[in-house]
């Protein structure tokens, strides 16, 4: 059985994701993490505000250091540009190349001011929480300009670092709605996994603007929970970069793909059907 | 055989995406269509920027009338907010919920300049053209604010109007890399579907960044021919709307699930494998 899931509430759907540093979060784990929250939303009365405030609570009285990148409270500028470079020395100056001038600037230190405090933030947090709602299937504008201008090369991956050897360790969440969740949730995954975050399975809150207040407290002691025991949880699995032929175009061998049950991720399915929709988010 | 894709190029691919209102095109097909290209890049020296002029070329030496939303040339401001109301006329100004509040807006006339021009453009255009890189997996953030600020309810879409029935009419493509291509290209497909437009083959250019000059001549070469025989082109399938059961969560029906092949989208899959890679983009 398929669902389309209801057609009302596919423009939006409430998630936020983790990333936690699991190195930290296994071998210390007596040590709270400290944690960066990047949180999108502009109204702190909606569900999502409720959510961020139940994070941040909950995780204080845990005692982590809690940062928190309130995108909207910060007029956060999305649009990756020229801008993002300190100064008149480009690399290249005829024809402006975003992803390589970054990568160049993150090492030189000529990255600009605002891209620079949120690289300090992520280098410091041992745990990242991106929460957002989905719009049109995706981050909205906000958060998406925040991965493109902030998970730059020479930080979060790069050449040689990407996927699972990339400069990011740990942990997150997600999905989306309109079409099938799990692969609305890969999108949203991808990046992170690109630059080489462990994470774990999404936490979705559906069509939280039709829920009763007795729901919605459910849904956000729940998120609680999940907070204080999340350290126990074991990672999404993903095909380690590998086990693909690189010197055939990054092809995966059949000796892999056999006698795999579905269960490494929607978005590296190996040809295996899909897994029906009410099971998806466990299996990703 | 299950490829990851060259993992290098997996930050950016090159791709644009059509919206042809099908109802010009079939009905009156000698007369050309008035054409909205929504373009979304930084450098005009780029590839993206060769592929915005060779549009605009091809499509105005066929008669149409062109006009270019241009965002990174516009300064688009792609941040969904309050600020897109004029006024002080909120249905709800306790907790402000933007869909809802943009959807009354559209209703009574109060939506901000900046979004009605663009709400203009999109009411004249016959065909509609996406131009934009893939970046993390999505839209450029600019891109992806234009989709959240412009496709509103009660211009786009309503309560009784999405998907198939829709206020938008069309056609569109794309692309993305890392993971399953065709995954990708989904979630970058159905915000549009959503709102109604028929939808044809994305057109994709992988890694163009690395390319020869005589390769990207003839990929511009491919893109002209096409936009010339667009009209002869057929639609992208999906299951139509009335098919899922409304009564019960619009599940779709076991009667329509069976014995249909693979073929009507990746998004609606119907618990079929998934495509072979390479056959991706001709089945979506």
């Amino acid at each position: 059985v398929h669902s389309l899931e209801i057609l009302k509430y596919c423009k939006s759907g409430e998630i936020f994701t983790f990333r936690s540093s699991r190195c930290n979060m296994s071998e210390e784990q007596n040590k709270a993490p400290n944690v960066l929250v990047v949180y999108a939303h502009l109204e702190p009365k909606s569900f999502n505000g409720a959510l961020k405030d139940t994070i941040v609570d909950t995780l204080k009285s845990q005692g982590s250091n809690v940062v928190i990148s309130d995108l909207y409270a910060m007029n956060f500028n999305p649009v990756a540009s020229r801008n993002d470079i300190k100064g008149d020395g480009l690399e290249c100056p005829e024809g402006f190349k975003y992803q390589q001038e970054m990568g160049k600037a993150v090492a030189k230190g000529t990255v600009c001011d605002d891209v620079k405090a949120e690289l300090v933030k992520v280098k410091d947090a041992d745990l990242i929480i991106f929460q957002f709602p989905v719009w049109y299937s995706g981050f909205p504008a906000i958060m998406k300009g925040w991965l493109e201008r902030v998970l730059l090369e020479n930080f979060a991956f790069d050449e040689q670092h990407m996927y699972d050897s990339g400069f990011m360790k740990v942990s997150q969440l997600l999905f989306g709605i309109g079409g099938d969740i799990s692969i609305v949730a890969w999108n949203l995954i991808s990046p992170f996994r690109f630059v080489g975050f462990d994470i774990i399975k999404p936490q979705v809150f559906n069509a939280v603007e039709y829920i009763t207040h007795q729901d919605r407290t459910a849904m956000l002691d729940r998120c609680k929970d999940r907070l204080i025991h999340m350290h126990t949880e074991e990672s999404l699995r993903f095909v380690p970069t590998k086990d693909f032929n690189k010197d055939e175009g990054y092809v995966l061998p059949k000796s892999v793909v056999n006698g795999q049950t579905f269960g490494l991720t929607i978005g590296q399915h190996l040809d295996l059907p899909l897994p029906p929709q009410e099971e998806s988010i466990l299996i990703m």
